[in-house]
């Protein structure tokens, strides 16, 4: 129970500041923080929370990467599906207070709010194509800085700095593409509250970051991987 | 002794260098460093003072920190009227030193000099249920990251840098709706300062912070706590 | 084998998300993360894997850091044709990717594709004796930074932390004067996809940087460093 | 000799990329790095070569620091003049090489350099008691961050992090007002090279940063410090 827990409050703070930076600062006039620094928000949220519940559950917050993590043997299969679903919802519960707190603003839109998308979805107007590439190619350079960072060979203690600071990263380069997911749960809470189609193009940010989580850990395992460690 | 000079001059560090860069910098025509550049200002106040005086006094620089320590049996109850002594009384010192700085430029207006508001007082106009809302649940993010971070279990050294992170992206979110209090002292030390309102609405960031630490206390304890430290 | 896959995807990433965040994000309307998001980016990159993938390689990522590490008695020489070779691989396989990406947005114009350059292709229109100058001196900064975070009297772990941050803060000094190099194996991966004439400025940019890389390697071998560390 | 060394170049270091991201990169049209950028870049500097060559010379690069340090019986007072001399040297010689950078610009027109000023040549405006009275503070503060984060009570080799990021801390805050100098040997390479008449407010950028420094070391040595520590 406290593992499911540990993910369920590590997901809700990674939705709630990540996505609630994007809905209530990114674009404040004059002031608003920007891409750079919803970025920010999203990657602090990881290493926070790394810190903060890492040592209970692991700080997986995502089903891309307890799912990465199985297939790498660092994660046992039988515990995935209560990862999953305390993961998503975390995410549900975050994005439902955010709309709560929104909402207290006089004339608030929902709009996209934070969700991912592709196409007419897109913040750049990216295609299909370009939207399940680059969440496939980020979310297995998030797996392999993760199984990396968190390998016996790597100094003990680090690994939430590089895994937040790589989610950070991540955000830097994609927010224009697809809003940026790597994360299904993230994106399903966000999409959930979304006036527009966001929720007809959810299935690509399932598919996209587990199948970008499968590849970094099979690049990990027999290309990278130094020496095994149990999980 | 020691402790409280610590929490004075911690507490002091936090409001000069965060409500300064907020009323300093932030709005700079052209180059100024935006709500992004506060939540860092924010952020690193803690980070670098935790680091400096935290083997002291433990780094607290916030009554509701010091509460929430309290109830989660990791800080001695009987200290907590001269933390909270320390503690406002050091952002008072640095909201004065601050307008003294402040005045020095010809043409100087006052308006809210960083204090928290809701509704008129609200920089993004959000009201009195959001802002409550929100300075409950990010101050119960906040207790649980500084709860998680300080455990026997996490790994030594690095709670400065999850908790000034936390408290960065704390900023990163609230700002627009709040101001950002998470902190009745530094809310109390820019309250008396403001040419607003802003002493009127004091109440909500004592009351909401303070509610959000023992919530954020309770959760850690009874979900999370892999198992007791004492102070 | 694996020493040169590391360094592969390190430079992969390092490309891929250095350079992405400059095409994709950097000028996006309103909410572009600019050069700031840029200089964070490329040191994220560098911070993240170092931490993933050091402890199998050393983390080079970059031609002019494997050339500097071999004349301060660090990296062996025989090994340098192939880690070469992996990083420029690496950096083409990742600018490959990104331009399959960026193609994705309708209307796309390639421009200079985050390439390096003097004279017109300066941001700024710097020419070559500056461009020469700054790659020169950063690059042997960079490589003090290297060298002496590794040494046996540094602390142990931090290293990926100063060398990341390196080189964001490099980035923050000299995109405008050449779009920032300080790496071969960068500056040919987006040269090769540039519509200007970046691959006909291609040379400074070997030049340049593994002068620099010698340049530090000496200034940290005879007036700095405290004792010799085998590789 | 190594020691001096070691302060010539991190010096080097501190003034050629911080006031070389000012002078280079801070205006840039549309993409510039802004205030916020200057800061980060200057706190990097102190950062990497903190990590770098802080276990040769202790990483002072600044003559207050190292007054603070002697005044706190950290560092050897016989050693002071040596220190001075490297850290102004190097901070000449880089102000000089970032001259000869930005000349390389069709049209640049140098203006302030970077300096540090007050009255007409504030970036905001600000008089000389305001100018004076936010260097003591911050200078102050950034050595009981130095002080606290060295002592033996603190976590070993997170110093470089705390000074770095404090140093960042303080140029958020204080550029609006003097253009932040906290480091007399900064003032005096951007002085020599400025258009304006910065040199003939030197005076204040030594005597202000060296009076917080050692109200800094008083403040540490009598009201915080946990125990002594030797140099």
């Amino acid at each position: 129970m406290k593992l499911l827990a540990a993910e369920f409050f590590g997901t809700f703070w990674l939705v709630f500041g990540g996505c609630g930076s994007a809905v209530l600062a990114a674009a404040f006039p004059e002031l608003g923080i920007g891409f750079a620094g919803v970025s920010l928000a999203f990657g602090l949220t990881v290493l926070t929370m790394a810190y903060a519940v890492g040592g209970i559950s692991g700080g997986h917050f995502n089903p891309a990467v307890s799912l990465g993590l199985a297939i790498a043997n660092r994660f046992a299969w039988k515990q995935l599906p209560g990862y999953w679903l305390a993961q998503v919802a975390g995410a549900i519960v975050a994005a439902a207070t955010l709309f709560a707190i929104a909402s207290g603003k006089p004339g608030f839109e929902t709009g996209g709010f934070a969700s991912n998308g592709f196409g007419a979805l897109s913040p750049g107007g990216y295609g299909l194509q370009a939207a399940m590439l680059i969440e496939i190619v980020l979310t297995a350079g998030f797996l392999i800085v993760i199984l990396g960072s968190t390998a016996r060979t790597a100094p003990a203690g680090f690994a939430p700095i590089a895994i937040g600071l790589a989610l950070a990263l991540i955000h830097l380069v994609s927010i224009p593409v697809t809003n940026t997911s790597v994360n299904p749960a993230r994106s399903t809470g966000a999409a959930l509250f979304a006036e527009t189609a966001a929720i007809a193009q959810l299935w690509l940010f399932w598919v996209a970051p587990l199948a970008g989580a499968a590849l970094g850990a099979l690049i990990w395992s027999f290309l990278l991987a130094p020496e095994e460690r149990s999980p």
